[in-house]
């Protein structure tokens, strides 16, 4: 059965997405997707002492609704695999504690998602595991105060900033088809891409060149045709980002007019002012475990992209003056056949 | 074909290990293993203007020095894979700044080579990729300064901690034979262990038992006889750690005696004042990259069991008071048959 296709893509038959869980904070809760989640927090410390406790909490409460759904029991999940934003990603490794799978620990910043389904469909695909969850997600008073500045300190915000989603979405990959919502048939992992970008607070222009080219990547692989798709999904670009991305799509040919939807864009009301919309790892985890696997459900989709992109920076190297580099990873989503 | 035996073992009947290459530090150099490294540093900043960026650098020269070694292009190389201990894994993403190939950024903290080693044997068994790089790395200056204090401050150490070592390690996995080292043959990935350790100095210990779980679960599925292995090799336990984990492996009717080694355990000499030897994510990486490569180079392996160890805390969870998860990612590695 052929696994490969032109460079870069990989060809998967026999990945099928059983259920998604979304886990979503209160300014989601609020947002244009607020009625799509599965579980909202009112509390954004989700009762714990701490931030990173309530975040490392909707990992587990994310798994166990995502369990919930499909009507699994925990040992019938092989591994899980994912990441989070945390340093040494010790949201997803703490919540790991909970459960008896085998573990994978995944790191591609808010590309993590679509890298662990793309990881994950390898070991499906392949034969390797019969069951796994995919997971990730991040909060965004965790990541204000590891990446930027403390909460208290009220620093404004550059009008170019995206605001970091609080929310945790988890899925469970299956090679059983029997009730599978829809399945994973191609993946890219992408490469590296930096131009060269040092202001920390423009992430969507940073990412973009990377999501142009892991798409320009795919359809040059499959020569697969725009019309064919629904929709395209970009990781968490922002509303500038996805600009960008249009017009560098373009100057590669590609146009996909009113059917390229990002999910940090999509997030948000205007009046919630995150300027150009959300980011984080976990904010393509949601919007893929709410929105647009209800839209495969509802058979408003039968195939979309769904490019995940990650700016692969740490404070650190922004204090030694270095650019940041940006990755995507793509995956096509299709209903079963 | 099998792929799966037990509950959680992988098998692998077409991965070929078919180069490796160490990059280590002045320290390890002057170790017990000093003579196995292909490139060693005397200059712990590499030439660099800090420590980060010399273990960028590590990166680029071990992947370099393996491609180099197996007569490979570096776009013969689909995918690369791989973490380090610093903040975002941003060591290894930076270096991939300087290859076409994609990228899978992965994190188990010093268990992540063998992870690496794992997830890319899925890849080249299953199918989806040809030739690609596992790597990982670390450096005793950036992890020092990151997770414990300021060289600067001189503070004294205690007897149950380890070294992280400085170096990098890579290895070609490749679906082609043809002049191949060895084989990956099984795998087990591990699951988050943590039986409520504190320390933060003692990692070996908290870490043992993860190491226990994943080996004796490999045990448990395929019905293997320790007589079968010239050697296991965890991956770094330390000392300490070790004698724990002798004593949990007799536990479950398991001993090893003289064919049980760590790699953390065996890096350094009496009078370098390392306590319990070397750790980090380097430390399995630059041995499976000499010492042990080379006993298969020298037909003195025919099997072995290589178990990496990760403890998957950060500063951030030992300030909250947390305990230690812990995971083990192991490898049967045979002579090719």
């Amino acid at each position: 059965m052929q696994k490969q296709m032109g460079k870069q893509t990989l060809v998967f038959n026999n990945v099928f997405v059983k259920e998604g869980f979304s886990v979503a904070g209160p300014k989601e809760k609020h947002g244009l997707l607020g009625d799509c989640f599965d579980f909202c927090l009112d509390d954004d410390k989700f009762g714990e002492k701490s931030f990173e406790k309530a975040e490392c909490k909707m990992f587990k409460f994310a798994i166990d609704g995502v369990l919930n759904k499909a009507n699994l029991q925990p040992d019938q999940i092989e591994t899980m695999l994912g990441g989070d934003l945390l340093n040494q990603i010790v949201s997803v490794s703490f919540a790991m504690r909970a459960y008896n799978s085998s573990f994978l620990g995944l790191y591609n910043a808010c590309g993590t998602f679509a890298e662990s389904l793309l990881v994950g469909s390898c070991l499906i695909d392949g034969g390797y595991k019969n069951n796994i969850v995919c997971i990730s997600g991040s909060h965004f008073s965790t990541a204000e105060r590891q990446y930027r500045y403390p909460l208290e300190l009220g620093v404004l915000r550059s009008p170019v900033t995206q605001w970091t989603a609080t929310g945790s979405g988890a899925s469970i990959l299956s090679k059983d088809k029997m009730g599978a919502i829809c399945q994973i048939t191609k993946g890219v992992a992408g490469r590296v891409v930096d131009l060269g970008i040092k202001d920390v607070n423009n992430m969507g222009a940073a990412m973009a060149p990377a999501a142009c080219d892991t798409i320009v990547q795919f359809f040059n692989d499959t020569n697969e045709k725009i019309q064919n798709y629904d929709a395209v999904f970009t990781g968490d670009l922002g509303k500038l980002g996805k600009k960008i991305l249009t017009d560098l799509l373009k100057d590669n040919d590609l146009c996909f007019e009113d059917k390229l939807f990002d999910c940090g864009a999509m997030l948000y009301k205007q009046e919630q002012q995150t300027f150009q919309g959300g980011s984080g790892a976990a904010c393509s985890a949601i919007v893929f475990n709410s929105f647009i696997l209800n839209k495969f459900k509802e058979k408003q989709y039968k195939k979309i992209l769904l490019a995940g992109t990650g700016a692969l920076l740490s404070p650190l190297t922004s204090f030694q003056g270095e650019s940041v580099p940006c990755i995507a990873h793509c995956l096509e989503v299709c209903s079963c056949c």
